[in-house]
């Protein structure tokens, strides 16, 4: 059993309240990519009012066909018959988890949502550490370790979940690092859950990206959605892809059934919606490739400033967040009563107005002074502001985002006292 | 584990596939209110177009307050605060099984996602059958000896799943009996989940309900939501409504905790929906009763057909369904090879065209000749027959309800050989 909400999201309801009571809060705290919904997609939601039938539970059949061009697009050859559409990757990932046999090996950290789905699944969570260089994958080197000591201790890991480019850290896996997690995962007969949200969200075309589904196909599921590429959180859209092949489509049957029994379907009217903006007109692109470099603009500043108030930290290179490390400043940091990133957390909202999501949330070590940085809520308080955002060049030249980042630079300089 | 898709959305799939090929089935295999969406319906998904936030887990306030006002012209004083907006009331009937411990009493037959909503919830399933008169509920009669056997069996019943009106029979228990499953909970310390989303479909104003959660308010849990009443399946909208107080509100964080790591919160252009049509204006009050009176029609058609063709069955009295039990016939169908309800669902669709769902997927006794009959697919064949049905006087009058009436009069009497 799970008791408590999810930590980001009552956060983001603490924040929200306290900020509707006039306080000025950095929010930090929440992934979403706030930004104003993109017109024609308004205009396909409306189009698809009229449908008020259960549906197909899958999704429909150009929603699908949508999703699986998507893919393929993504040198991965899909059929609409491999793809489930569904009320966001949340619900889809934890359907995978219920139908999926065995243990779970996650990444530390990792999305704050895995482990307690592992939890409702009746599952054992397998932590493997991060490498130095990015996170949303397990230390290949540990990897192996992890997996042996795991079975002495009488668990089953089956399963090996990254997340490409990884909340929380903001950094894509280096295609080799991929590779050999597929290799122990072949050797090792784990499937894979390859979480890419934030997949369109790449901040430079020079980074290159590998799915574990182009080297594993056999054994690796990958779940998407527009929440994060199209700022479409609050709709619920999401897509699973399954392997080809009966393993792959027997896995596909178990979540049709577990769907059917949870959650029937995704509404109808954002069925049309997913059958638009999967097909990727080249409006969609054009919107996509403007967030991801709004995204990444923005993410770097903070990234910057983080540096600059004593943090280590590894550069953002794909979606909207940071995950610095105030290790280096533990010494002023404990003159403050900051001891460990629960009191790190704390201390920011508190005394400084800035909301970040402390590592000990994301099943990191709770004694290390780390906490995740989500930049996506920075880009104004208005949907013009927001708009504008989105649209500039230069977002950082922007008035109303120089301004929350040299409040944030302002309150960075209060935590830590001057050495 | 479940390992099969819910077996009415397999069948309103395979009918919807072998409709598209030509073939004219008689569907009364699915329980969809198949009636057009109602305009300003639709007028409230696009105002709500503009909202892609998360939102908040348990629902906006607006949408909230509108569902206690829902509940308090109900009898059922509610605040905000004791309630939860979710994507349709199955997942929140889910997430209710998750949080709630113990294993669960239901009635014997009830909806077919019920038990495997246990499964998934690691409980066990205590069937009571349901009386003579009317179903959703267990006989209270029974009641307590099956506790008493349950429990002997090492199980450990703490929820009774009632459903008012009942889907599959379309009939309400009497007062009478919920007072005596009331007594039985208190008495036994029972949680009761009330599935009441047929609850504004009662086929005659002169019929009394009453809700478990006058009798019990401590203890009982209502569901609702908008598929039914307003013919809004695909729209996935529900609600749940928790006891006041200490109980009831740490059962009320617990699903959010749940809803929080699994489906998020109901996508944000439905919340605008739900505050609308939860705060029930005239329209949508008139909107409602057409609907009942519609419902109630045409049940009582089909109930008679099936009477005529040599079924017993319980008088329709809420909702849109009939369960009908040939046992009366069983000689004659059994010159047809069907000895049981699987086979009559078989022998009605294969060799009659007549889509059902037979008790056997609804927790029935598998030998018994019953299944139930969704009425609510036989309105037209397009919206403008659909809208036609729902504003006249006498629906049953219209030529394309008597048409499809007729066709299934004769195919019912080719299934019955004479006698």
């Amino acid at each position: 059993m799970i008791r408590q909400m999810a930590p980001n999201m009552a956060l983001d309801q603490r924040v929200a309240e306290r900020q509707a009571a006039g306080e000025f809060i950095v929010h930090l705290g929440f992934g979403e990519a706030r930004l104003p919904v993109f017109e024609p997609l308004v205009q396909r939601l409306a189009a698809g009012a009229g449908r008020n039938g259960y549906g197909s539970v899958a999704g429909d059949l150009a929603a699908r066909s949508a999703l699986a061009g998507y893919f393929t697009r993504r040198r991965l050859p899909t059929d609409p018959g491999q793809v489930i559409i569904g009320p966001g990757s949340k619900a889809l990932l934890f359907g995978l988890q219920v139908v999926l046999p065995g243990d779970i090996v996650l990444p530390a950290p990792c999305w704050n949502t895995y482990p307690p789905q592992a939890r409702l699944a009746g599952k054992s969570v397998i932590p493997v550490p991060i490498p130095a260089e990015y996170g949303g994958v397990p230390d290949p080197e540990s990897l192996d370790d992890a997996l042996r000591a795991a079975r002495r201790a009488g668990r089953d890991p089956r399963i090996l979940l990254l997340s490409l480019p990884d909340n929380p850290t903001g950094t894509v896996a280096e295609p080799e690092a991929v590779r050999r997690l597929c290799e122990i995962a072949s050797r090792e007969n784990l499937w894979i859950i390859s979480d890419e949200i934030y997949r369109d969200m790449l901040h430079s075309p020079l980074t290159e990206f590998l799915s574990p589904a182009e080297l594993l196909p056999e054994r690796t599921v990958v779940t998407t959605g527009l929440s994060k590429n199209l700022a479409l959180g609050g709709w619920r859209i999401g897509g699973v892809r399954f392997p080809c092949g009966n393993h792959g489509s027997r896995l596909r049957d178990d979540l049709v059934a577990v769907a059917s029994e949870t959650w029937s379907a995704l509404a109808q009217p954002m069925q049309e919606v997913a059958a638009y903006a999967f097909a990727e007109p080249p409006e969609i692109r054009e919107y996509m490739a403007a967030g991801a470099r709004l995204h990444g603009a923005v993410a770097g500043a903070v990234h910057r400033l983080t540096v600059a108030a004593g943090a280590t930290c590894r550069p953002p290179t794909g979606g909207f967040y940071i995950y610095p490390d105030f290790e280096p400043v533990r010494a002023e940091l404990a003159l403050r009563g900051v001891t460990d990133s629960a009191s790190l957390q704390h201390e920011l909202l508190e005394s400084h107005g800035v909301a970040v999501l402390g590592g000990h949330h994301q099943g990191d070590d709770p004694a290390a002074l780390r906490f995740r940085a989500a930049t996506s809520l920075l880009y104004g308080s208005t949907d013009e502001e927001r708009a504008e955002s989105l649209a500039a060049p230069d977002p950082l030249a922007l008035p109303h985002i120089k301004g929350v980042l040299a409040a944030l630079e302002e309150r960075l300089a209060g935590l830590i006292p001057r050495r």
